[in-house]
């Protein structure tokens, strides 16, 4: 039962105790990988299968690409092999001789996917074609940190094919929008949706779409992009097809994933000086149900009627779990279950049985007056009014938190001065120019996201008049 | 619509043709892989789902394990390293340099997640501590065929440690049982169950129990296997347990795993001369509708009519498709969906409407004249029955073909000479000893499985006393 690091002041501390706390992860023998334990997992899950629905439901097909692309690959599209050649990982031997060409691990798939898709795109009766895979891969980075960067991580990469850039522009967009709702509707977080900036575009890409969450410690993170990628890609692979007015050109591409960072995300998000806060969505237990006894004659009724609680969930697909452990007390267990972040707590001891009631808390609440009893009979409708609660102040608390952190600025001195201490969304002026840009270099930080707004009149660099509002912030 | 090679007389061509006709599978740049097409990877994903639900009812939880593992840990169990070393793909180089250890692409994760049992398992309370993960897994495999050997897999692999022998030992024949069902009830594929001789068994393991399916050409595939480790194994990797009575040992170990290789079985037991055939628990499209018509008043009429039993379907879970392309004729597409082998076709054209109703037939059905006519009201109710037919005449029409493939013979030469010219499984008793087993290399044939029977006095090749009968056969 240790203290977690203080969350205001040791946030990284905090983070990494977490991850252990709560049964998410344990250290790997692999470099800069981790090895995500069941609780951890199972979040992952929940993503999924929520993604892998939606995506589906936009006809969005699931298909396999090989781990190993051949190393020739990733040079035929120059942007592209620029951004990744110093992450590659490169197999050089296999079946106990050294390979004629090396094959790459798979930093991303779109070159051997683009391979594929020249055999598979003749036509404009082809288009759109619509592939996703969940996968694993590997970027060989120089830190990492569980979730947030790690060298091996899994994701959904997703790559479709239009006969224009308009449909193209406008299913990346739509993506993007999914991603949105995934993110506040499902993970309770608020999240700021546009363009990166060139600089932060994908290697290869004509422009990006990025959706960044705003972390406790005021630093962003972009949880996810959507990519319209530069037809100089499929033509680089011979992807071509002969349009309805008979011309040969280059489908318009696009591609777009969400990894497993999303979960280092939940933690920095929603996460407090007792440990996980997790949404209701992707929490594997959503329901904890305490049984406090003393007597043997006490445990049979209580055991009896939290049973009961538990099988009503069950029936309605709400995962409740009965510590019946014997040997913690009820406040190790409260402990045990705060710390990985169980959305709502039932408490069942024999004055509750026999008042026909339990004791009902969620995971935001502090206080025992928090408490609030609750009839058996009502257990399950009580359960879902406060989920919905529950989720909707997950998702307000984390909107009023971005918001005290959300600065408007003039100038980059503003910005410059006030970074280190206020950590945050600097939303200011950009004239659109890479340098001054490039200035941010200096202070660490970056464009996070190019903004609809243009509250702002001048770059916030060079004073010249500001083609659109963008937000500057330091970043995981 | 090319014509498929002679299934009876070129099955090995005719598997080939098949994934490609079938839409499966394409070639893929990285040699000794393959690329899963959509329709391919769907029946993965229904395999998925219905492994995955089964497992977590005997309370096995998915977590996830670094792909790349350090070398050295592939050489602590020497049977291990012996059985796995020739077909290791090895990551030497990383981030631009080459790296101080090499990283081996697992070829299974025994030695990885051992590593990690030995920091989760320290007191009889720890167990049975159960895992699982769906991963990719490369082995460098000299010959490879789509989905029954490929350099780079899908599958899942099952872990689980327990306190006692018998513990372990009934758990992998629990997984045996659930893959059986699978196997049978799901895929409608006969198996036969049983151990593995020592010669056979998993590098490093104590027992192997093993699945085998016979396919129409007369070869024995191993669809799965479920292994009991070797107490060495944990012990390797410094796995010790205080147990109840205060002694400290080692856990019994065992792992268990089906991979996308239980797709090449479906093709080569279902499969007929028109193309693929699919078990309808597997099928992406279980009900394919084709609407006739010919002007555009009976086009309207019939594409209604096919909208509303497309909508019953969905209403239902059934995955029904309207096939409304307008280039091809009905004749074409019956083949098309022929060939992908989808279980039950619906025709309906104007005369049809009128008389409110469609004509069904199942992919198994040959002729016109088991075309039903089904009336519109009914068309889910006979659906489902159909559904029910066609999945028991599938497995039934395995088992026969089976059945006539199963000789019951004495003698090592009768195995010889039959063997060629009548492949099949071949049910003889054995002594047990592994020089007379050792003497089925030079008929390039191996023992499946040991099986429960003891027909059989005397074993096949020295003519000692028969320890028990064993199926002997060519295998994929």
């Amino acid at each position: 039962m240790n203290k977690l690091a203080d969350i205001s002041t040791q946030f990284s501390e905090w983070y990494q105790e977490v991850l252990v706390a709560a049964d998410l992860i344990d250290q790997s023998p692999t470099k800069g990988c981790m090895v995500i334990k069941p609780y951890g997992y199972a979040i992952w899950e929940f993503i999924q299968a929520e993604v892998d629905a939606k995506i589906k439901e936009k006809g969005v097909a699931n298909a396999y690409f090989p781990l190993l692309i051949p190393e020739s690959f990733l040079k035929k599209e120059a942007d592209h092999i620029a951004g990744f050649s110093p992450e590659l990982a490169v197999v050089t031997h296999a079946g106990g001789k050294q390979l004629e060409e090396n094959y790459v691990i798979r930093p991303t798939s779109e070159t051997i996917i683009y391979h594929m898709f020249s055999r598979w795109i003749k036509s404009w009766r082809d288009l759109p074609l619509k592939v996703n895979q969940w996968a694993n891969v590997v970027r060989w980075e120089m830190r990492t940190r569980p979730f947030l960067r790690t060298t091996e991580f899994l994701w959904q990469e997703g790559h479709t094919a239009h006969a224009t850039k308009e449909e193209a522009v406008a299913f990346a967009e739509s993506i993007l929008e999914l991603y949105r709702v995934l993110a506040e509707d499902f993970l309770a977080i608020p999240v700021v949706t546009g363009r990166k900036s060139k600089s932060e575009q994908f290697a290869g890409g004509e422009r990006t779409l990025t959706f960044e969450g705003l972390m406790q410690d005021g630093k962003a993170l972009q949880m996810g992009t959507s990519h319209v990628l530069a037809q100089s890609f499929p033509r680089s692979f011979d992807v071509f097809f002969q349009d309805k007015d008979g011309t040969i050109t280059s489908p318009h591409c696009t591609s777009w994933g969400i990894t497993t960072r999303l979960i280092g995300a939940i933690i920095m998000v929603h996460g407090d000086d007792r440990g996980l806060v997790l949404p209701v969505p992707v929490a594997p237990i959503q329901v904890v149900i305490v049984p406090i006894f003393k007597t043997d004659e006490e445990k049979e009724k209580v055991l009896a009627a939290a049973q009961a609680i538990a099988a009503a969930c069950k029936t309605e697909h709400i995962r409740a779990f009965i510590d019946e452990d014997t040997e913690k007390t009820p406040g190790a267990k409260f402990f045990h279950w705060e710390v990985r972040g169980v959305p709502v707590r039932i408490e069942i001891g024999p004055r509750d049985v026999a008042a026909g009631s339990c004791m009902m808390m969620d995971r935001l609440s502090r206080d025992k007056k928090d408490k609030k009893p609750c009839a058996l009979t009502e257990v399950i409708s009580t359960l879902k009014n406060t989920f919905v609660t529950y989720q909707k102040n997950l998702f307000e608390k984390a909107k009023q938190r971005r918001a005290a952190q959300w600065y408007h600025v003039k100038t980059f001195d503003e910005v410059a001065t006030q970074l280190e201490q206020k950590p945050g969304f600097y939303q200011v002026g950009w004239c659109g120019n890479g340098e001054c840009e490039a200035s941010l270099k200096d202070i660490k930080a970056t464009i996070r996201c190019c903004l609809q707004e243009h509250k702002q009149e001048y770059c916030f660099v060079c004073g010249a008049k500001s083609t659109g509002d963008v937000l500057v912030a330091k970043s995981y």
